[in-house]
């Protein structure tokens, strides 16, 4: 397999949907196969708040989670990379290469870095950052856009945004608009990390964050793990078991799943960055599919791609009925043909889509047929 | 009603299960309605994490979330003062008066607290000091025992423990052993706490703690109330209401839900301790009342008392099916006629028992009738 990996640069302005202007801008991609002669071949792959413009497994790449679709993404895998040409570009705000909030305000003074003078993104903003890029390397239309997560709503809002661009969509655990309880579930590590005195109100030693980590961060993610694991693959993973060096009677002694957390709160702390973890789960929130027309049916009418949603029992920040709405509103403007809906019964929580790949893969590939 | 309040000292040791010794220790109290002449009428109220010895609302007291089973308690109410002799006590290593890690290590020496110094408590440990209280003010049983979530807890555990101390035993939204996924719940405010420099190893400043409250107990409070309220709740009580003063392109904007999350994280914060909630959430992580036995089923043999279990659909932290293990467990080992088991619908999470009285206040009427 062909694999091709930079960063672009643009120099045009990215008008966002805020009304602020990013500018210039740049925009990290890896691209796997090869592109056919007649340009019909292409997949988009957006990413989940933490993931990156690598699905695909590289040895040494230091990119937290890179190779986070493997199973999916290669020759004679399930998004065949003999037959397609996949693309996946890093969102605008995030940290593995393209602008985001710990870039250099502008191209002269290097010193200078955005932090809280970034400006807002939304999902719009993703996608239309995305969409350029991929004009730019020539491609006008896509075979499929495929995410999961935030990536769901990426190709969900690509579906609404830009009608003839993809032939198919498919969104999996994502929703139309995220509900209050996530909303919720995303303050807890906003809060954590703007509370850590080293957080430093944004203005935060990066050098030393990347080496120490930040114990907000580390907080929020420990939070994330839990709605990553339902009640009974914990069970299944974690059971009761207490570490053997502990004492059971120690203030401070801990459960095995307390190590699982606080080793990978930490370790994530230093390979993600507090800012961008604020400026993605924000616009996490303020996303809405219908925002700027009058209902989710007025948005959705604009949809001419095929979409196929996909959603999990066991996930709690996106609910298998927030697909579920958005089917049934796809149906009742008729657009019955248009639309496939497949919930699939996980013991695992939101992650699923990272994990339990056997469970979905087969829909994936059936739509490319 | 009659209405009772005090603090009772105990001059002899209280042998923990961990080996240590409390010596001296206090036990803070309150007392509803009266005892009649041949003793026959108390009812013991345990309380959860953050509750206290004060279930009914008095004016101008100060304990946090005072009053929480006012709706159940009281003349004419439920649990009727005007019959029965309720009694609430405030746990061991809780903050409202009862011995605990920010008490004076000893007696004579009042500027010394115990801190990290205090002994790891458990639920057994808990219903060992509410007994001996219960003792020493003449009582030798009761009608009843009757707790949710930690005091849910307590009440098993006293039906396995003091087999034929109270009449009825009625635990709601509670487990036989805390599952990995509440143990990592637990976790994010634990580290939240640990983590914050002002906790300072558990060596805080208390006046500054309770003038200021402390970060930590404030985030990990947040998360708490994810787990109190469930999806549709929060949709009805926030939905995606975003606050009126605040842009929606500002990265410090808030929805409803953020707002309500601050404002209640931040008041817990000056009303409970940090170190209390450590303790107190250790002692939660590590029941099990099969802890001793070889068992769960070894455990509930004790059992004397009729058993009543209530669990609520919404609940994320104690599953219906791990009240309803007990309740297959009770019936395994031929206590048929000894259990009975409800299963509340309800839209609320783990809360729903300090929030739905009219779903189940038939079913404490009924027991005690």
């Amino acid at each position: 397999m062909k694999i091709e990996s930079g960063i672009k640069q643009f120099k045009k302005p990215l008008y966002l949907e805020s009304g602020r202007i990013l500018e210039p801008y740049q925009i990290a991609y890896s691209t796997y196969g090869e592109l056919n002669d007649d340009l019909s071949n292409a997949i988009l792959i957006t990413h989940a708040l933490t993931g990156s413009h690598k699905p695909v497994k590289e040895d040494g790449c230091k990119i937290f989670n890179n190779g986070w679709w493997d199973s999916l993404i290669g020759d004679g895998k399930p998004i065949d990379t003999r037959k397609y040409f996949v693309i996946a570009t890093n969102v605008i705000g995030s940290i593995f290469g393209s602008t985001s909030p710990t870039s250099p305000i502008d191209q002269y003074s290097h010193n200078r870095l955005y932090r809280y003078k970034f400006p807002v993104v939304t999902i719009k903003d993703m996608v239309k950052a995305q969409h350029t890029f991929l004009q730019s390397i020539g491609i006008r239309k896509v075979k499929a856009i495929i995410g999961g997560s935030m990536g769901g709503m990426q190709s969900l809002q690509f579906g609404v945004d830009y009608p003839h661009f993809a032939e198919h969509i498919i969104a999996m655990a994502a929703t139309s608009a995220t509900s209050p309880w996530t909303i919720a579930f995303n303050k807890i590590t906003q809060e954590a990390i703007k509370r850590d005195p080293k957080f430093n109100n944004g203005e935060y030693n990066i050098h030393d964050i990347r080496e120490n980590g930040l114990d907000g961060l580390a907080i929020g993610r420990m939070a994330g793990h839990i709605s990553f694991l339902s009640h009974s693959s914990m069970y299944k993973k974690f059971g009761r078991n207490y570490l053997k060096d502990d004492g059971f009677y120690d203030i401070n002694g801990r459960f095995q799943v307390d190590s699982y957390l606080e080793y990978n709160g930490d370790k994530f702390s230093k390979l993600f960055d507090p800012l961008s973890y604020l400026y993605l789960t924000k616009a996490i929130n303020i996303f809405d599919l219908s925002n700027g027309y009058n209902s989710l049916a007025n948005a959705l009418e604009k949809f001419e791609a095929k979409l196929t949603l996909i959603s999990y029992t066991g996930d709690l920040l996106f609910l298998p009925e927030e697909s579920q709405e958005i089917y049934n509103t796809m149906r009742s403007i008729g657009k019955n043909n248009q639309v496939e809906y497949y919930e699939i019964e996980s013991d695992y929580g939101h992650d699923a889509f990272l994990v339990e790949f056997e469970k979905f893969d087969w829909i994936i590939k059936k739509v490319l047929e």
